[in-house]
């Protein structure tokens, strides 16, 4: 199968390690494309932000719609997942929604431990949103921007050892979802030091791609995520 | 003082009708300016819509940001709300919002009366991400689209009392919600057929924006509507 | 317009500073009048001293109700608003509903900084019935009671500055609502002091009653807040 | 030991009636004394009579506090339960709480089969805030006002067995609380034609005010509950 | 009456001490028996042990379904409780739910102070589907095992007024709930100490089974707990 | 990898469907093996046969709890699902919940369609406790029983489909969760029937428990799901 993995800011080096990391949890005959939209914000930590990159992020899905059997979005806020949803008739996998639910498969559970902590209130609102609120013991941000990261791994890894074993410690969490796609890379380290399952979204979600694929299920039409052809046309997003 | 209301859709027609409800309400040393943005969809009647319209009524918020006392979204979705207070430190209200407010203020329970039914999961999640699930007794659909209202106000206002009374009478509403700007005008003959209040947000909105500047209390910037100076320049908005 | 403020309790140098308090907030075609009962407790610090001050403020409602626009409650916690909305067709605002609403257009989410502990209960079960459960990071005793405020403005603040401080930094609290009429005449001061948005439940009431006058709605009479005619006078409150 | 059963309205006949329900329950080492308040509504139906009713119901039980072993609130809006406990140290049950826990504890879901339709959001504010929700199934009105019930039983009985069929058949209750103190003398008759158990809520606070004694606890003063020495005193409620 | 008291575990002298502390709150003319399965763990504080300890009780009641009034399951997790109410006509008590609503009559919110961390997570679920959650302060463990408790009741007592005090301190209980069938002789000792109601299932449940009895109500065959003839005999447990 | 697949019942035709339904999702070099325990109830259609099939089943767990990389409980309410997370480090993965994350990825809102409405209320709880009450539009019941389904595909699946329909267009459901082990061979025929996604959980559960192995979790043992060496040899399940 194809998938789609679209990284909803333009940091082009962020784009390019999501990919790794979404490859290297791929089935054999799955094929990985890891892209960006062509404009929008470097990095994704307020609403504004979020609102932008969405808009940029429907536009390149709406490019390929065709093209592939599912699609995955690259930001632990999910943007504009819905919407995806009634662009394309594929899957459309947050990597939010996929940690979470994977998160539920092996813990009663979860914390997200994420960037600054302007991150919370959207986070929380997308829990929430997304049924999420019981299961989530609670949402830790840290002093890491989401562009630090990828600039000092060990000093990120160092950070998000110490915020998840204080939700481990002190919010009952029995699972870390790493709560921005750049913390991705560091997911089995973490793991290996904490002694609990840790969640990156771009893995989970290519997993759920695969698993939706295999199944047999795509998109409903039946409600929200219904658009009357022709709609896709008239929605005016610009070139960029 | 001065208020600027912006109409997320592209739509020029109900920019001005809305323009003109508003300033039927606001107060005599009150200035109203309604505008749209220059690009994005017609009308907003999915998540789709709803997500590029944001992107764009964040960019004209943006150009006018020093330049009022208060913003108001005229989109019965409150599209891009949030965002849009994190760009600017003036009071930024969402007709739906607003609606819902006031409508708490004279009764125990409201219903929303909306237009076709592609747009009730984004309401719902609307009402759930406002805290007001509770004080909700119902959305209700009808066959009307935005762009058809002001084509045929007699229509609108037939299928409008009809879908208002079964939420009065089926799901105990004590008071009707607008579900689109574009039903404004249509308010007070609704009030008078159905002898609830029937509340349009465009109006509520002007008249609690001129609450909070005469009280004297603007956008919190403690929290979720933080945003570090630097970040409006990269949000990467293309000109449309 | 013509506004009456009760006081539901029984001290009438308060009434004066709550008078004071919400003429300063008024429109120019404003007339504020503030009076409370005749009997009933001095402060309302308890559930059984609510019970009592909402059956004396009613009486004193009703004797008015056809001889104002408006009405406004002036205890935070909301006393008799409901009942007192089946006694006159005009809106009647409580001041804690007004609080909160008018905070929720500025912030995400409010706390509540009021008197002795003993409120905190009564509170938590107001905000509930209210709706605004999700929308209230915290409600924050201090060591003040009612009376002791007005006698010592300059230690309530203090006081004040010091509990809001700890809801911003540890709650999450993004604006303060205060829990005591009484607490009003600060509310400029705290919002300098803190950086954050301060709400004084009788500034945001008067307000709101002047939104709803203007905008044009009246109590709805449609379920909750129905009496039937003849109800009134058997109602049976002593004279006092 | 001795229980004080006050019908917080001022109808005679109706207080006799329930003083012998709870009589026909108790245990014979109980003695059941019914009272009503001297002043107050003959009925309660509305938010008004409510609050009225339970003002004048504290006074009654302000002045019979020393002089029981448990108190019980025969009206099935639990007027002023909270309150109530904080005026005496003796256990205080509500009969609306007192059937809903009964219920619960032979029915995963119970209804409510009630009076007029002005008292279900009260009702509904009062299940919420007692934490039943969930438990309940639905809360049905009648054509039957208060007063009506014991003018004629047999009328009653038949519109209360149609109804509470409805509750069973439409809302999935598996038993049934009477909602209002006088429909109690019809509780067994209801139960065996309906073939489910129906909870007056007099008999079941009788029993567990019963319960409360043997077991030996009475009303925590660590919260909600406490009250300052000398708070009592300035109540202010007038004579009637 | 007569009571059937099943400690779903197999520890003898537990059960003799739950039968011990039953007796003591009965009423003259109930005559309480207690008895615990052939088989099945020693203690339960996992849900594994939940599980079995369930399968081996429901086994216990139905081989003694015909004999008893009225039956109390006799573990602070209420395992099996709805499945035992399909299993026999009479009334089935569940200790943590007993508790649950008794304290319910006396505080405004009450926490559970438990064994081991281990049973948090089944006790919270089991608090959610009661719908007790919002009554609920917290849910607090200590350093005790189920089986330790007997084996030196000095040191338990002093370990439970200790965590006692910091849900009354810290969560704002008003009562404290014991979350261990063993900890029923404690209760009374330690209300003594902390000075606000402390409840032992055991007791509670005796005394709301008679309440049952003396009402005349049995459990609902109308939904949740019908179960059609000939199931009994075909549910396949092992002889142990 | 190996996946153990436990029918919780006893029914060896219905245990065979299901090992063919699930090898039919499975990955090539993915070994499924299913099995039902040797004792306990042929279907599980109360609360009752839930425990003793939860039970039987943690027995068949525990045998074999070194050979398999995952396990899947092949009946629709997840018996035992949290218990058996105790027993096995692998991921164990309960039908029910596979079948509601999975539905979440494809649609906003999701209906069980299930067997006779005995198993409503089980059902309920369990949607409540794995947080999912706010993504499930309803549960509707149907005549089925469990083991009348492998009699008549035919029939079964007229019948599923008329009440699935009544899900989409009265209730809003986006896609079907089937909600019986012994519907899962029907998915594909009433998918392409009713055009919205239908999910059997089996086929969910394989393609989940192949996600959770490729990207490397399994059951975080720090909380709900820790059990302390000894305990599994002391549980005491009878050999049946």
């Amino acid at each position: 199968m194809r998938i789609l993995v679209v990284n909803p800011n333009t940091t082009e080096s962020m784009t390019a390690a999501i990919g790794e990391a979404c490859r290297a949890v791929a089935a054999n005959d799955t094929e990985v494309t890891a892209i960006n939209p062509a404009w929008g914000p470097p990095s994704i930590e307020t609403y504004a932000e979020d609102h932008v990159a969405a808009a940029a992020m429907l536009q390149t899905i709406a490019e390929h719609r065709g093209d592939y059997d599912a699609f995955v979005i690259a930001c632990a806020g999910d943007p504009g997942l819905h919407a995806a949803r009634q662009i394309t008739d594929a899957p459309v996998i947050g990597i939010a929604e996929a940690a979470m639910h994977m998160a539920c498969l092996v813990a009663h559970r979860f914390s997200i431990v994420t960037v600054i902590d302007s991150v919370i209130p959207m986070l929380r609102d997308m829990v929430a949103l997304a049924g999420m609120s019981q299961r989530c013991a609670s949402i830790r941000a840290t002093s890491l921007s989401v562009l630090e990261i990828e600039q000092d791994f060990a000093h990120a890894e160092r950070v998000l050892v110490e915020e998840s074993r204080r939700a481990v410690d002190e919010d009952g969490a029995e699972a870390i979802v790493l709560g921005c796609a750049g913390m991705g890379p560091l997911d089995k380290r973490l793991q290996d030091e904490l002694g609990v399952p840790v969640l990156d979204g771009c893995g989970c979600a290519v997993t759920l791609a695969e698993a939706c694929h295999r199944y047999g299920i795509t998109t409903s039409k039946a409600g929200a995520y219904a658009m009357a052809p022709g709609r896709l046309a008239r929605l005016g997003i610009p070139a960029g």
